[in-house]
């Protein structure tokens, strides 16, 4: 098959075959399509879109490019969760052991910092020793152990959707449904799931800025998860400001120990149950979603997530002791406050700004090839609708030297809006069901 | 300026400025912009469109990213032709010398063979020992002393064209109308000529299908031209059937020059002296068509025409007694032919398909590196509209082996249409003036 021949007939509005797209995918691993040729294909399919049954081939394709774990030897039903990223979201971290408590397993791979948006890994790291590279029997047997068990993506898992990525990044080809959607879901399948819960993030801090292309892409997941096999919930979940009080990898990692806790900003918790309610359901361990917030609070009152979480860091490798006492974690050594220019109520604290501070401050990457500095961050001391009063810090800004906050303090001051009523804030905008 | 900006702008339906169309082609030439993001900003331009301004922008980029030669020795005006390509198309060679015998200097940049059409620089290569590889230096001598000269692009004109033609050609961004009219003007403004005259093919064996499409190109062409300051006229011209007799190098070279001595094909003759009397207007030599049309009759009749083209050849190295012996060209050892089917009248003679059968016969490349044989083609007997008699040839083969030959004879013979009446055909479709 002719690359330049699959190029036009997308070029074209034309639809591809399964065997097409195979094609297409094996050929760009082995060679037989040059990047020039697939970074013009991505920009064809970007503008062209791709149809249901393109994107489940497209998905198939990249999903075969590497292996396929079975997890054979975790008897519990498997259910993953995936966001499509936000600034301050560090759910994954409390929720995957507290799910993994109540009896349903998490088999998780996660990703780093992208953009003006945080990743998971980059955040584990924080705990001093945490590995996030585990080979396929080591993340079997942390499962079976541990019952959750969060790694980062190996050349081993779809190392076509790796590859892609990395030529989307660096070619404007990002922002497409189905490419999205094949990119996620090509990763939750390789780990052999029973089931997918979806974070879809919507409003300044996220990929999608508002809800209608939130939806698109909720749906577009839904139904190309359905039709590849996968059972899938998702919930679109606001993120026009950070979630929770912290932004930054350590930072946010404390936050994560004291939802384990019991305690921890109210939003941070309550996404928390609500996606850890729709997984204990999609794995089956009861049928209400009311019953499985109950037993989910039980494990947050009995301490049984904390438990799981500290068994989790000890089987990568990492000082559990952060569990118990999370002033282990690394902490920066300039910490600035950012004062309220008036008296009145917190209306905005606009995501996208405030990751891009953050990143500014080192917790995040402008270059692949760039470090994260584990401490550095944000520290929201309000929510939005809260009153401020002049003067009084709205946020710390963490960082390892002062340059690096006064470099960015004049932005994070201008990403918060007080004003006298705030809009009324729902965390949950929309459930799509499987 | 960051590529991936510059991609975005037009994948979204920007308008890029005239600085960032400079920018994207230098840093593509300085491989700042790699060949994966060069050819996503192609395929969004494809899809996307350029507008005037941008194509205007783009064509002076691309010029500039070469030498302009400026031919001051040359005291007559200079006008250049160019066709989009077809098959059978010589004309080229006998229009160069035959308007410069009429006082108007012709520097010609060539091109090869491409796809399923011939190329004027294959064509002359047929001659022994011509050489279509000059200096600029040599190039102004050859059209001070003969008039004409019919050249191949060298890396120092539009080297930026020479790169973004060789990818657009593997990654399906071929058929963009702004993008060909760049590509196209970038290698004209290069010469340094008085004015163009453009002989923009439609039909089956152009690139432009449908006299609609054919006449979106002439536009883009025309407007395009004078907004970067050169005077053209395009003529649109039917490419349904093959030009004139012969397809294939040697094969058309002889056709040429026979229309040089008087003969040749009505066809070819017409086609030769309708853009010469263009040719003579834009150059300044008369204001009238008519005029300009019987004065290159009477270089064909008084054999100055043939002249010039013998001086020509011998400057550029060749041997110019084919000009008056063309049985020194090359000559196939394989000479087989394609019998009509039935009695009636040759309806059709598809360019499209007789253009391949010429590239499968050795005439034409599939491959960038391959050589061509110089006596390879087809010889047609017949023109649409002439009865033909079951049995008797429509047309010969010729090539190097028999096995050629068998291999394309059943395309040849289908290609073929034999009815009652042949569609009344034209030669010249439309004019679009300066």
């Amino acid at each position: 098959m002719n690359p330049v021949e699959l190029i036009i007939k997308k070029r074209d509005g034309g639809r591809l075959s399964g065997a097409e797209l195979e094609e297409l995918v094996q050929g760009y691993l082995a060679g037989r399509v040059a990047e020039y040729q697939m970074s013009a294909w991505l920009m064809a399919a970007l503008l062209r879109g791709l149809d249901e049954s393109e994107t489940v081939a497209l998905t198939r394709a990249m999903l075969a490019s590497g292996r396929q774990l079975k997890l054979e030897r975790v008897r519990v039903r498997k259910i993953d969760k995936h966001s499509t990223g936000g600034v301050g979201d560090k759910v994954s971290l409390c929720l995957a052991p507290l799910v993994a408590a109540c009896g349903v397993a998490v088999p998780m791979i996660a990703g780093r910092g992208l953009g003006h948006t945080g990743g998971t890994l980059d955040k584990l790291e924080a705990i001093p020793g945490y590995r996030v590279r585990l080979d396929a029997a080591a993340f079997e047997r942390v499962l079976k152990s541990a019952g959750a068990s969060i790694i980062g993506q190996s050349n081993a898992i779809a190392p076509a959707d790796r590859r892609l990525y990395a030529l989307r990044d660096v070619t404007g080809t990002v922002e497409s449904v189905p490419l999205i959607v094949a990119s996620i879901l090509s990763k939750k399948l390789a780990t052999g799931s029973d089931g997918l819960v979806l974070d879809v993030k919507a409003g300044r801090g996220a990929f999608m800025p508002n809800l209608a292309r939130a939806r698109e892409l909720a749906r577009a997941l839904v139904r190309t998860a359905r039709n590849a096999g996968l059972r899938t919930t998702a919930l679109i979940t606001d993120m026009s400001a950070p979630l929770g009080r912290t932004v930054g990898n350590a930072l946010e990692t404390r936050e994560a120990i004291e939802v384990l806790h019991g305690s921890g900003p109210a939003d941070t918790r309550e996404l928390t149950l609500v996606l850890g309610a729709e997984m204990l359901v999609l794995g089956g361990r009861t049928r209400s979603l009311r019953t499985a917030r109950a037993l989910l609070e039980r494990a947050l009152a009995d301490g049984s997530g904390l438990e799981r979480f500290a068994r989790m860091v000890r089987a990568h490798g990492g000082d559990a002791r952060v569990a118990d006492d999370p002033a282990r974690l690394p902490r920066a050594r300039v910490r600035v406050p950012v004062p309220a220019a008036r008296t009145g109520t917190l209306t905005a604290a606009d995501a996208w700004e405030l990751g891009w501070v953050s990143v500014g401050l080192g917790a995040g990457r402008t270059r692949a090839e760039d470090a994260v500095d584990p401490a550095a961050g944000i520290e929201l001391c309000h929510a939005v609708g809260e009153r401020v009063e002049r003067g009084e810090p709205l946020a710390f800004l963490c960082a390892s030297k002062r340059s690096l906050v006064e470099r960015n303090l004049a932005r994070a001051t201008a990403a918060f809006r007080i004003g006298a009523r705030a809009p009324r804030a729902r965390l949950v905008l929309e459930r799509l069901e499987r």
